[in-house]
């Protein structure tokens, strides 16, 4: 799977809300956050279930209230198609609510 | 704790949408159904939660869509107030969302 | 996918320890015994990622201790090759701790 | 709940294999490795049941095969008896396999 150079990802990244670009590390990041540990957690294990069925796996890390999610194609060293699809599947279980 | 005499367990259940009575096997029980097994599986995580929050731990099952939610109070041998709290947890979860 | 043979399934079933043929109602299935809910709970979550990523969901119940899974196909109304997959797949996760 | 002074979280942490104390942010971590995703993630849920366990809930973050966590009490702005309890519980998940 190719990168995608950084005009491409800032054009992608403007209809996916909260989701920004990290330049130096190459990675796309948001933060999401919750009422309580439980809603976090049940929307973690939900990423992880996307995380497997995809064979995409994504950085996180979070607390009581909050996740954050990092997406980069180790493999093609870069961002790729497979990063916003991931981005927007995180983004529809919210949605889905 | 003491198991609910049965008047008062089916009282309670009034406020209770979908809870029914097992009096057969004495237990109180609810099915859930979602859209998919990932928000299934969201749910199932965060009852997880509370029954280890609450030392009360239920028996559960499910599929694609649904999960179904067996409480009773297995050193009272009966349904007890810790059963109700329970549900009432479990439903708050939805209600939540 | 094609439902596996009467004959087919036995044999297959003989190097899966403990998972068994119902037959009325035709899946396989196998109860798995833990020392703790955190324990079967971590098993079950695990589960979940197989299922998801092998677009193939199982049947399963569970209490404090043990976790069931039933497994059929629903689509081929039967029990085929994706159903020992999934079982060896859940047999090793035991396997590899 | 009080503090634990310096001395005393360094003689606590040498009995906690791989823990460390960053004194500056007054936090004590340890990372996880796994041999996979679902390892992983399958112990980030047992550490979920901890946390909500114990109300007591730890900074975490990972990927495809680690497992961070970051424990200090917030409430008591450093670090307590709680966190120590919350890392021996931690690593006893894994000595439990």
């Amino acid at each position: 799977m190719n990168t995608l150079p950084r005009a491409d990802i800032l054009s992608r990244l403007q209809s996916l809300p909260d989701w920004e670009l990290d330049e130096q590390q190459m990675f796309i990041h948001k933060t999401y956050s919750f009422r309580d540990f439980s809603e976090a957690f049940g929307f973690l294990a939900r990423i992880a279930l996307i995380a497997e069925a995809m064979g995409h796996h994504p950085d996180w890390s979070g607390g009581y209230r909050t996740v954050t999610i990092r997406l980069r194609t180790h493999d093609a060293d870069g961002i790729t198609e497979l990063d916003f699809q991931f981005a927007e599947r995180a983004d529809q279980l919210l949605a889905g609510l």
